[in-house]
């Protein structure tokens, strides 16, 4: 048996035992240990300096809504997390902690997320259910010193769009031309909505499970996040079911955490040369085989069993490892759109194909190039400021 | 640079990259992991075996009584517990991970812990001001279904009781005869108090800032800790100063915080072979030196660079390694002493010394020694509840 994918190493040695007066002991505990710790408490920056803390990051999760399990509770979410933080090891070279944590209380989250940020030196929000998540995240990047990342919100919305912005190369369509439709109106529909909106893209309708959300939709878009989506998307007020909007569209996006939300006839309703992203795990909206015999032409889930795996794992070390490094609190949406684009050209014209539109996971040069298009893009911020 | 001791290793390889498919992430994130989060969540105990729940340990500390450094914040509390965590993995093989937590509220900090119990699978709470950490480890130990530990109470106690023990041998003094002296009624004090009682021990003063703590004392005794001390400590109810107590006392043991609270004179009035154990980190109550040219026979204090160290550091890994081992839930009082009384044992007569009364702290055999003790413990307990 496994017993846990992740441990903590010493980056000290001991020393070789009993050899009788253990320098390496009095340096890193009592006594040596104080006069580094009084130094900190004078100037709590020296943290990232003497300390694991500029590269220690938080996965928090409540277990809530785990994959598309939904809420199998803190215990449950473990193995996810520490899969994520085995990949934020492999792939950005960060600590990530799994604290699944035992409340679904918003307000006690946040405290939470609050008392752990002297150690960490960034947190990365994974698997809490909307829309309680997305006010958790916009009210901690307002009141935290350190960035807070959400994988589902923006490492999701990320690779959404550079996976699209490829198949729309493939197929030479314009993003401002397109029709959207994306299934599931939580953390990653919000995520994509936004990021959509910001790359161009003018007609998109987001479904929940009562249908299309449109502007005064009379149920159902109480939280202030349902309410922005639907004043600004669905231009048109289509108010029908999911069969009804994705009519015509020329891409379907599914996050809605729902096994088998669609099918055949649906996809052959769409518009000529249909894109079909059914990214929900571990069970997409439609499986790839289906989605091709009703005329999808592109196809990709979050899955690594099947071709175009548009999943958050190809970004989210290296966004994090960008932010550690960089120490910069927080992303624009416009940050996120070239991070987007940047990644989208990682697969040059001779390597895109139908089931190529994506980068694999661990293509050794996405931290580079992340790390590289952040820079520029907060250098751009900076310019824009000085103007 | 060290920047920081500890880091977070995986167990598992993501297979080499490029590899086309790979198996290796499929099982350890998208979509394998969801079988594994999918039965723990209907079974909450297969986290010890499937995830690293089993040989995770939180020290959690907010950063207000530091060592002796007093209130110094969690920023400045990390190198410490980051040392921490380096002993706990060395001479345990511990997951320790530092929680410096950016709250000193006794309440927030309760909820803190009981929030992040899924994921570990013993609590180290560490550095935090009494008499509020006595309530929260004692509600603690109440609400929590994981082992808490208080190395500063417990942990000092144990190693405390295992150095006198050996002192007492040496000097042919017998623990229910000799007359003690505790300076400092916190966390250390309290727990030393309740050893030494359990012990045998008959004659104990405690004090405090303001002298010796004794039954009704008009001020200054509002705890229920420091009530639980003046009513079950100084029979006599001495009512002075640390330097009027501490005349004629066989053995004083300082927990105090306090650099030099005590001086060669005082040290000159205590009973013929004088025990002094100045256990205050990084400055002893006094100076080994000072403390032998005072006449005592035997001198501990709590650092490594001189002789006897009576520091924690010996016994906590091996205790948590042990909580963790046999899922036990907490430890009382005769469990404590047992553990004592057998690291004591290691000191044989042949090599037991004024300057040799406790085993290094990186003795190979304490592990075993305390485990087995406390297995034999346990079962004595068990024991006693069938007859």
């Amino acid at each position: 048996m496994l017993k846990g994918k992740i441990e903590i190493h010493n980056r000290v040695s001991m020393g070789s035992p009993f050899n009788g007066k253990n320098d390496m002991l009095d340096l890193i505990y009592t006594p040596g240990v104080a006069f580094v710790a009084k130094e900190i408490s004078n100037n709590k920056k020296l943290a990232y300096d003497y300390t694991s803390k500029w590269n220690n990051v938080a996965i928090v999760c409540d277990g809530t809504r785990v994959l598309g399990l939904g809420d199998i509770g803190p215990e449950g979410a473990i193995p996810v997390m520490e899969g994520k933080s085995v990949l934020f090891k492999a792939l950005g070279d960060i600590n990530a902690f799994p604290l699944c944590i035992d409340t679904k209380d918003k307000e006690e989250i946040i405290r939470f997320v609050k008392a752990i940020q002297p150690v960490f030196g960034a947190v990365n929000i994974e698997d809490i259910e909307s829309p309680k998540v997305l006010e958790i995240v916009e009210r901690l990047q307002k009141d935290l010193s350190i960035p807070v990342f959400h994988d589902d919100q923006h490492g999701t919305a990320i690779i959404a769009l550079a996976g699209l912005l490829n198949a729309l190369r493939l197929l030479q369509k314009r993003i401002d031309s397109i029709r959207v439709v994306i299934a599931g109106a939580g953390s990653a529909g919000y995520g994509i909505f936004r990021i959509l909106k910001e790359a161009g893209c003018r007609s998109i309708v987001v479904t929940d499970s009562q249908g299309a959300i449109y502007q005064n939709r009379p149920k159902g878009i109480e939280s202030p996040y349902k309410k922005e989506m639907a004043n600004e998307t669905n231009p048109m007020k289509l108010s029908g079911s999911l069969a009804d909007v994705i009519k015509g569209a020329d891409v379907f996006i599914g996050v809605s955490g729902k096994a088998r939300l669609i099918n055949k006839e649906m996809v052959q309703s769409m518009n000529s040369n249909p894109i079909v992203f059914a990214l929900s795990n571990p069970d997409p909206e439609i499986l790839p085989s289906d989605a091709m015999e009703g005329g999808a032409r592109i196809v990709a889930t979050g899955r690594s069993d099947f071709a175009n795996q548009v999943n958050n794992a190809v970004v989210f070390p290296a966004i994090l490892r960008s932010l550690l490094d960089l120490r910069v609190k927080s992303l624009s949406e416009d940050m996120l759109v070239s991070v987007a684009t940047a990644i989208a050209d990682m697969v040059d014209s001779n390597h895109l194909k139908y089931d190529y539109i994506i980068p694999k996971v661990d293509d050794p040069r996405i931290i580079h190039i992340v790390t590289d298009t952040l820079k520029n893009a907060i250098q751009r911020h900076l310019d824009k400021k000085m103007r």
